[in-house]
């Protein structure tokens, strides 16, 4: 069986995520149902990372298997000319027989989006969180370092997890940096990458940071907060609409 | 009477213009209608230059009169906690009396964006015109400048003119650049700077300008068209979504 790899990027506003769902729009959905019109069977695309609703994606990898023997690149322009304007195909091209986007996945990296002013954004307000009072970039970004590391994430998780309580939740990351962007310094923006991610992970992070940015929450809360492992004592989970998957590493 | 001077800017995706209209969704007529509501009097706010639907503002300047005696900053707080989240006011102040936004400005300066590139943008869709077929930059700005100066700009103005015939289509022309953006390459953006804009006369010289940079015309195409001054003889109008207010000088 052939396996072909896309590398797509989406808006996901108007997406109601990734997996595919009846009757919503999702990104996975509407892949599936081109390439089902275009190579004429049923497809089952496998992303490398699972985006949730409102989340966008810059470097999200797809898998697929399929009997057909469409060249990859009419594949690619088929999807661009029927897929919505808010997501696009990158590249396309044979993978490994046996490949899985998802299985395969050595990490995933994630960009966390604030909007940090008094005032809103009019040009940025689809892709950042807007939090109104300064918050102090450096504070977040130690606050951050003890997460660094092999450990049990489980108070960085979805509130109302529908996770298998027999599933781990150790995960490694590799790496958690805030930086003020160089061109529009009201944004503010966390970079995180690990092994994977729980539901609701990046945004539970990005929520407590925000609390140390603020200064109603010390540096070091962050830290206790992983050690004592208890999802209540984390922060808000941040809005979807600020996360952005970047990259997934083979 | 007081009059107030509001600096605007808007993403036109969602606004049939600024203009208001009945029953449509407009700038004009959601800024009235939150300031009638605040003010408690029916309000006109007159804009510096009129946009189209889909045109989008950096910095458009938008003045009106009041009896009343809120404070302008108030005022200003009052239309972004009303307004929708694509139009914002960045400032506020009192006016001279008899200030009139679209009467006082002396130059109005847009911006136009075109995606260069074979595939389409998902990130900077709703702002640039996509054009597949690489572009001459160099070409397109030599052909603009026969524009620069005080001509009778007829050919490049809207198909369907609902202009008064009587009325002179004699503008001055300050500036007109064209760049390739230095952040995202494939961004071509045009800036031109006039005392005042026939309808859809940066859209068509835009449409003009591409088809020199697809060398179907010589440099030498829009000064003749120019002095032609048949609207025919120009280009198509490039579509209202590239197309941004970015100031009016007063």
């Amino acid at each position: 069986m052939r396996v072909i790899r896309l590398d797509v990027e989406y808006e996901g506003t108007d997406f109601h995520g990734y997996a595919p769902q009846p009757g919503l729009r999702t990104v996975g959905g509407e892949i599936e149902g081109v390439l089902a019109r275009v190579l004429g069977e049923s497809i089952r695309a496998v992303p490398g990372a699972r985006t949730d609703a409102g989340v966008h994606a810059r470097g999200q990898v797809v898998s697929f298997e399929t009997r057909s023997e469409t060249p990859a690149q009419e594949i690619r322009r088929a999807l661009n000319a029927l897929l919505g304007k808010d997501v696009s195909v990158l590249g396309a091209g044979e993978a490994a027989p046996g490949f899985d986007a998802r299985r395969a996945a050595r990490s995933r990296r994630y960009a966390y989006a604030i909007w940090n002013a008094p005032e809103r954004t009019v040009w940025h307000r689809r892709c950042t969180w807007h939090v109104e009072a300064p918050l102090d970039v450096p504070a977040m970004e130690a606050a951050c370092q003890p997460l660094v590391g092999m450990y049990d994430f489980a108070a960085f998780r979805t509130h109302r997890s529908q996770d298998d309580p027999n599933r781990t939740t150790v995960r490694r990351v590799l790496g958690a940096t805030w930086r003020r962007d160089e061109d529009v310094p009201a944004i503010i923006r966390f970079e995180i990458e690990a092994d994977g991610f729980l539901r609701h992970m990046v945004r539970a992070i990005v929520g407590s940071a925000a609390l140390v940015g603020e200064q109603k929450l010390p540096i070091g809360a962050m830290g206790e907060m992983l050690a004592r492992g208890e999802r209540a004592s984390a922060g808000p989970t941040a809005p979807a609409q600020g996360l952005t998957l970047l990259a997934v590493t083979y």
